[in-house]
């Protein structure tokens, strides 16, 4: 194994009981196994899940506590076991939602990695990023190019990579459009520069003139607000060039009425793909329109690794723009205390130096 | 215009008044339009659609009535418009549900033209095959093989399409697996030979013995007794090579239970697919298993003119056998009674000289 | 069918000898068919291919001569046969290459219809758009928004198409690199824009500073010349983010030595898209290079009619812009003498009404 | 690491110099790393590969000699490094060509792990399998089930594997038509039964009665003998339901005449897929006709995890027979002398106990 001289200890946010809080205290540094790498995390993206990690609310048990959270993490590669050789000590890296998988099973084998049963979540089943020393498998830490931002890239690597992957899982292809439903939160904020950077044209939905300018400037092509339009589905379909809809809709928080209406403001034949997790929602469709018509329901996890490097070669190349907050990682708490509020707009990262 | 001897009047079965009965009557021949055929209609199934036409319970209008049935019909071209070149009198022609589309939208364009807004649909919006005469669009007449037997055809050109679409649909790839729901059924049991015929592993589930010796017969792997069973998720998982369970699952008539079912007992990134039209019902799932699961619901109608073209193929080779019930075009008000009993077990077909 | 007001004879450019030259006389104007439409061309593009057409040096035969040539016309529909519903009197619309299929084909059943067997091709097997009113099959004929620029986009309706056309056969996804080979001329021109629109990343290559320039102008992202690169094939794959080379080549005029070079500067399972029809050229690639690295080489001819639609609708949100000299109808022989003496730079457009 | 009961010396065959000949002999038995696994190896496929590396006359470099061939080993696990936890010791497993990648780089990423630059190959760049005990990565290792005959299953591990990538790479549908050239021999026989097997009609094409015997024998549609046929092409054309030709055609040895006849013979739109390693042959094609009818030329090498677990489902569901001869490891230099010699006909396996 080889490493970079290291501390023993470290500060990092502990979950020690469901419910939390948080707590921000010092704890040993661990060391890589033969086919992982140790990361010097500097900075940490904060997701909704991580809050649900805390509370214990997600119907998917989280590893026996004590527990670190955090799965968008962005830092620099300090050691590694003895079986890696494709990463270098110093190179950058990124510790995501998906720590690990087996490699071996039938979804590892075809690319489905974030499907893969013995699948290792960071954050939740083993540590995550909320800590200064993380430890990821070698295979799926994201290659973080030289030069890069970390404080900027680090939303990317869980809200960036989930809304490529939902765009590419839609099948819309360049010159096409598709509708984007909570375009103007963090998800849909993302969405909406993703699509554009892929030619893809975005029909904006949300509310408020705020959001209204926020798309637009993003590049949606339409925005459409579901408070003041009179008819969403006549709408939607009147910024497709040929009437009919879009070809796919991206439902950033699954909700019922939103989700009935894009089965119907959807050309026939599209695609409808479902991101997030409400805990105890159901999706439903009439069966007579969603056969006559051929509509196509899906649902998005997170990106495999190489739809990870896809995601992150758009970053580099300066076409999405994240907007956050910085705040010290021991202010964790209060980030959490402000999602339990909805207080929160935009995304938060922590800095673990703070 | 190109045309045998033809007479001017022939036998029809006609709806007069919304809710039947079907009449036996004589009407006059029609002639064909420039792009289109005239087929000398030998037999034709008979499907639950037509009872829905007679009915008027479907959410989607008749033409004004009267109105002749029949979508099914297989016969021999007697005469064609003066643009039509490429079908010859006396060719082998199959009248199917779309009798035809516009050829210029953007689903006809891609190869969609069952989703073609103008599309005419046989014994529906246009006059079908419960006549000894019936006109097509030249373009979507199918193309029957010479020395084919019509009486047993006549159940693949709308059965037969459906079942093969749906399997299409469900993206199933050969020596994979796929669970077939309703087996035993008339959809069903076409779906199990399709299956077997394009090298994919169909799991039966149906319910009684009967059932179970017909399905096993027709080449099903495994069967699987709804009513038996005590696990049934348990039990398709189990009946796949890795336990994960099949990679597609095809509804022939959309049920809340089996469809809840299905969605479970898929394997990850799994495809659903909904075929059949009971009118008021809905599929519903559970957001947090579709999306983590990555499960695929999909709708399908009926096929376009290439998979029309392929389901003959099958047919015409002998890896299809429907079997079917024999009675004169005179004695559809029986089928009909039969229907509203829910006494059908298999096809009927309906000869027009009798 | 309905017609505006027409006259009976126009002006046009017509072949009446092999090797022409092309004569600039008047002509009777014809009637259209049941299914066609008679354009008012007032643009038409000039291709290398119509003077292939004029000197019959091409393997495939044109119509006996008297032939009037031309294939990227744009204008007004003004007449309709009995048949035609879905395009009216007054609308814009473009003829091109294909003008017009069987429809029933398989090819044509699979969205192939460029493939089909009866095929009509433009000033080549029917007369095309080198004269005031031309004729084209209803369902062929391109869609143009009103509201368009007819002089601009005529070459679109050809030109635009291939290159569109070759981009999508080379499964190039948005983020992705292709190289063009033959950036800076005609059809790598268009390309390149294309590629941008779509999100591709575009490696142009071709010799000379001005086409540096012009091709980095339009969006590429990287350009090499050839006359001055040591080593092309480093150069190419240097050029994109893992040193891999791109996924895609697009080869706009098909020779021997770039050929070769773009088999050796793809990445694994890259293809190659060929492009150009040099009359008695060969493509040639060595075996077990092509083998181990699982390369792929695709011909691609032009777009069928969703590809049209699509290409035009990248040139109607401004996307693509394609540099053009105008000249009269009756000067078109001069173009012709300028691609004998490969004199041309650029494309040509003749307006009808001089 | 765990294992079972292990011997330090074993039996092997060794290429100690260019050009051979294979020692066999008494050498060590090795432990396999934390994420390799230990085989001991009960049968072994002869393959010509094994003879180029011994004869150093392929365009890839070998280990350094010693070497030890062989890569199509069927055995049981007996000892596993720390790492590895979902195989077990006494679970079947075969060693292929790919004995190892880096699951790392953007094709190891995509599934593409046989074009992985760091792939390690069995019997070529690491020892292979003609010893009692050989090494490989553990994700890489074959699953057998268990009841397999691993005598018979042995060839599949390489044959088997290479020819059903290839019909996979061909698309072809099932109820399509795939063209075989050289369909008498070793890999052509083992495609018809997979073709068959996947619902693919084969054209199987080759020369002699014993052959077309064998050939109709194992499920070809129709058989062509190119010794005999006055026209291939039109022959082989013919052989399709509507006479347009295969969508597919796979070559199983390169070869110029019959590579140039296929790009005929297929569709417009075919798809001809080379297998076989010729070290100095050339494709060429004519570019009209390739762009015309857009023709589609691909390199097929080995099959990824995916394909090799896909491939021992056919054959463990009884629907893929190899024929093979059985020998003594002792007598592994006899068959190279026959090879030599181009006197093989059929797989040779050699029993590691002998």
């Amino acid at each position: 194994m080889g490493s970079l001289n290291l501390p023993t200890e470290q500060w990092a946010q502990v979950v020690e009981k469901v419910g939390g809080p948080a707590t921000y205290k010092r704890i040993p540094v661990q060391q890589p196994g033969p086919d992982e790498v140790l990361v010097n995390v500097k900075y940490s993206g904060v997701c909704h899940t991580d809050l649900h990690a805390m509370m214990g609310d997600w119907p998917l048990d989280t590893k026996p506590l004590p527990l670190v959270g955090g799965h968008e993490g962005a830092g620099v590669v300090v050691a590694r076991g003895s079986l890696v050789t494709d990463i270098e000590l110093g190179d950058l890296a990124g510790i995501k939602w998906l720590n690990g998988s087996c490699l071996s099973c039938s979804y590892c084998q075809n690319s489905d990695e974030s499907l893969c049963k013995k699948a290792l979540l960071s954050g939740y089943t083993v540590d995550g990023t909320f800590q200064e020393y993380a430890i990821a498998k070698a295979a799926h830490v994201a290659r973080i190019p030289k030069g890069t931002n970390l404080e900027a890239v680090a939303p990317i690597l869980c809200a960036g990579i989930t809304v490529y992957k939902g765009i590419k899982e839609s099948l819309v292809r360049p010159g096409q459009t598709i509708a984007i439903v909570g375009a103007g939160g963090g998800l849909g904020s993302i969405a909406i520069q993703y699509a554009k950077a892929m030619g893809i044209h975005a029909i904006a939905i949300d509310a408020g003139d705020e959001k209204r300018d926020l798309c637009l400037k993003l590049g949606a092509t339409t925005f459409i607000d579901f408070t003041k339009s009179k008819d969403i589905v006549a709408d939607v379909k009147a910024a497709t060039p040929d009437g009919e809809g879009p070809y796919g809709a991206l439902l950033v928080a699954v909700q019922e009425k939103p989700f009935q209406q894009a089965t119907q403001y959807l050309r026939s034949k599209g695609v409808l793909v479902c991101i997030g997790l409400p805990a105890n929602a159901n999706l439903s469709a009439p069966v007579f329109d969603t056969v006559v018509r051929m509509i196509n329901i899906k649902g998005s996890y997170v990106g495999n690794r190489a739809d990870t490097t896809e995601a992150l070669d758009f970053f580099a190349r300066g076409l999405i723009n994240v907007p956050y907050k910085s705040i010290g990682l021991s202010q964790l708490q209060n980030v959490y205390d402000l999602m339990h509020e909805a207080k929160i707009a935009g995304r938060y990262v922590v800095d673990t130096s703070k």
